[in-house]
């Protein structure tokens, strides 16, 4: 007996349509001796409507901005939650009508257990004891996706895109062979497609590629999804749900770094244009005075990413590079202006108009010369890097906004990407 | 510490500003000492846009005709129930902002326990250990209409209407003191005010002339919601949601004939135009044949009302008159010819432009006279009666449909049942 966890956004049951075409998609891996798990979303656009309803019932009380936050509403949830019961049903019916048979399981039946951060809660276990045996008697199960249920039996939303993550949870509790995630793409590309034709689909990617990809803005995974998937060892192939049964679609495998003979040294280029750097000028060099700015940015809830620290031309004094989300930068001078006295620095300045451009691949570990390889292709295309950073399998630099694609693309051709 | 239920039909939470008003009845409501459960329906129009959505999904599958029936989909009940779930969430999130403590419960986390005759389940058991503290400890418990769970922990619908019937459960379970029905209408009238601008709005009315009222096309109140309150003894109140918390809304007391004093031999005029008569002509006259009449009919799923049998002219044969929804006839008529050569009869004539026209009033047990007084009133406006039918309480006369107003506006002012 083996087990197979499906996923399908809601793009990909839009309209009854579509759910149809998602039913032919499941009956069709339906084979005997293989238990089938199908997680859904709420069909799109319904989630947007359901929490335009909850502001608008509930004013303030469902609009602070610590959304998630203690004391958030749980009613909030109450409502939300109900997009994706609604996608169960119509499922279960339209595979019924095929003569596949099916049933939807809710987050309580089964129950999918989360903590009680309301709208934005973690999952803590996924039951498989009742769920388990009978999609194993081959009858497939239609699981509401993004929700979860407290030990106090409350309704929870888990927050946007957090259906990936009930899929990878669902496949480590079933010990499903494979998760398949169906999305709008048919794949993980090496980089952006609208940003260069050359761009091809990987076969397989690793889990630490993949959230690299996914936190740099390649929006194919949720990055919880993929930690999850690494953590619990879940193999998880993405593809596409456009395409009909018995048609060609592979897909890209995401799986362990060692299930990959043939390691790239890149494996993509990826990119993010809300990004902005903050320069601290002329601030006073003593111990601690890292940690009091960081410090107050993080309790300012913004999000600091790269971070360079430069000697200043006046003795005693240095200067501070960091990049924050472009939407947080107006935040940050705010709470650094605030604490200019306690801070003590010269100046501030800030720039928007920067984006982020990484290359990723886990052959980097073992690999010299990557780096070279990056300045080199960006200085022949004479593409001022602003800040750089690096991790095991990452290089990223910060450019010139206008910049992105000549980046992207040259980069692209640096590493050997591109397809033939 | 008392305790009161509160109902809230579609219409009067259609929007988040008729959710709004409601919040601010169902706060003016809540007093100390007294706990609070209002039992919500779907947001109008809602039930019937999912309804459309699980029958595209589920095809025929959930698009049989006998709704409810033998093996009808579970699937569209997941999918129907949600909307009352996403109305408790609204209402519980308006209340907050208004400052009221409220939270939604589920029909599980109650639990409502149902049959599982899935579109037209019957409520078998509504528990209210929990949920009875928690409303007594001040917390305003906001609980969706409708819809139950089996015990096997599959989500029911108790078919259109079943709001109240939920209403009226939890009312009993809980203990509670009455059980206010907001409606569209501001109590039970004499008859309907469409009809005649000297209908007034009752005091109080029995159950048994209310049962007699709702099955008659009064369609205030959802017959069995009427049924289960006489059963446990629930004082029902039928008022309106649309006038302000504040302003005088007595509505109408729905009660045991014990606690009413001054008993009306007639306290309503009741009609319905979905009426047809069947004729059958020369029925041979043998013992069962009612019976095989009846029996190939209620087979057919047809609800025979009204039955009037007569000597034929020639001898050994009789004729046979019944009523029926008239939506139905068409159903009848088939279900008769086809089995004309086992029940032997002559001829068959169909008539559906009826209407029946109905009295009904608890203080006819014990008056004489009361069918004089109808015919007579019918009769002084010439309108002719095609069939008669009488129970304990209420007295029914067939007529031509074009005579329905006058009929009803006759009766009205016969029995002194005219506003001054």
């Amino acid at each position: 007996m083996s087990r197979l966890v499906m996923k399908f956004g809601g793009t990909s049951v839009g309209d009854v349509e579509r759910i149809r075409r998602v039913a032919r998609i499941v009956a069709h891996e339906k084979k005997p001796g293989r238990g089938l798990a199908v997680v859904v979303s709420a069909m799109s656009g319904e989630t947007d409507r359901l929490v335009a309803l909850a502001r608008e019932a509930g004013g303030e009380h469902s609009n602070r901005p610590a959304i998630g936050g203690p004391g958030f509403d749980d009613e909030y949830d109450v409502v939300v939650a109900s997009g994706e019961q609604v996608t169960t049903g119509l499922l279960a019916l339209a595979l019924r009508q095929m003569g596949a048979p099916a049933r939807s399981w809710q987050n309580w039946q089964i129950p999918i257990r989360s903590d009680s951060a309301h709208a934005k809660a973690r999952l803590e276990a996924f039951a498989a004891d009742t769920l388990g045996p009978a999609i194993d008697a081959g009858e497939i199960a239609i699981i509401p996706g993004f929700q979860a249920v407290t030990a106090q039996g409350r309704i929870t939303t888990l927050g946007r895109g957090g259906s990936d993550t009930s899929a990878v949870a669902a496949a480590a509790a079933l010990g499903a062979e494979r998760c398949d995630i169906y999305t709008d793409v048919d794949g993980v590309y090496t980089t952006d497609p609208r940003i260069t034709q050359k761009a091809r689909r990987l076969e397989r990617i690793s889990y630490e590629e993949m959230l690299e990809m996914a936190s740099l803005g390649a929006k194919v995974l949720q990055t919880r999804s993929v930690e999850l998937a690494m953590a619990k060892r879940v193999k998880v192939r993405v593809l596409s749900s456009f395409i009909e049964p018995g048609q060609p679609n592979p897909g890209t495998i995401v799986c362990d770094e060692d299930e990959i003979v043939e390691k790239q040294v890149v494996s993509g280029v990826a990119y993010s244009r809300d990004e902005a750097k903050v320069t601290l000028l002329g601030v006073e060099d003593h111990p601690g005075i890292a940690a009091e700015i960081f410090g107050r940015l993080a309790e300012a809830n913004i999000n600091v990413d790269m971070i360079v620290q430069s000697e200043a031309r006046q003795e005693g004094r240095q200067n501070l590079v960091f990049t924050c989300p472009d939407r947080e930068a107006p935040r940050a001078v705010e709470t650094l202006r605030a604490a200019r006295d306690k801070i003590g620095y010269e100046d501030l300045h800030v720039r928007r108009d920067v984006a982020k451009v990484s290359v990723i691949g886990i052959g980097m570990k073992s690999q010299v010369g990557v780096a070279r390889t990056m300045f080199s292709a960006l200085a022949a295309k004479g593409i001022n890097i602003e800040v750089i950073a690096t991790s095991e399998i990452k290089i990223s630099v910060l450019v010139d906004a206008q910049y992105t694609e000549l980046a992207v693309r040259a980069l692209h051709t640096a590493y050997g990407l591109d397809a033939a």
